[in-house]
């Protein structure tokens, strides 16, 4: 199997709801970036009781994100800001093209260095 | 106990991993705002039960927030649009009081509205 680095992202929102074993295999599959082969030789089990472990781990991640949504709420918050910081764009140009004051194109400025800084 | 309002919101989302006995409790209790003698009668159970029930599936919530941390996630964005939104205020006010165009106003406008119909 592929790694999708999606589940990263799941475990790093839902992984203290985990079980630790659940846990732990994860984050050396998507973090630690390990083979299968070498997690079940760190762990003294098979390879196939690995891939199993991490399997019913993805499903536990997705099923959780189904219930909660986190993973949405975020995605929403970031478009909104992402077509603030395209308006402020606008903005800045429509100002540089014609009349207004530079203190407008610095506030402007601000305000996308602060969802910048925020949200990095 | 007074009901803390605060669980209404933390129901809305975690509420789809309660059981569904813990999640009817507490709808009934936060949603419908019923008292717990009457969720007492209607389920046919003691209110020192209901009580308890209640209790732990508050615990429950409490404990998902401080894992997961929606919340914590919510309230960072929320906290950042607000204070864009303030930003604009300033700089429609400045606007306002000295040269700019019309337009620069109405851009600024768009994004403020933009925020407050997706946040509502």
């Amino acid at each position: 199997m592929a790694k999708d680095l999606k589940f990263a992202s799941l475990l790093d929102i839902y992984g203290a709801v985990l079980t630790d074993k659940q846990r732990e295999m994860l984050e050396l599959y998507y973090n630690e970036d390990l083979s299968l082969s070498e997690i079940a030789a760190n762990e003294g089990i098979s390879r196939q009781g690995v891939r199993d472990s991490i399997k019913r781990g993805e499903e536990t991640l997705t099923e959780l994100d189904g219930k909660i949504g986190t993973t949405a709420v975020i995605e929403k918050y970031e478009a909104l800001l992402e077509k603030v910081v395209k308006k402020c764009d606008e903005i800045i140009s429509d100002c540089r093209s014609y009349t207004t004051t530079k203190s407008v194109i610095e506030k402007l400025e601000g305000i996308k260095s602060e969802i910048s800084g925020e949200t990095a």
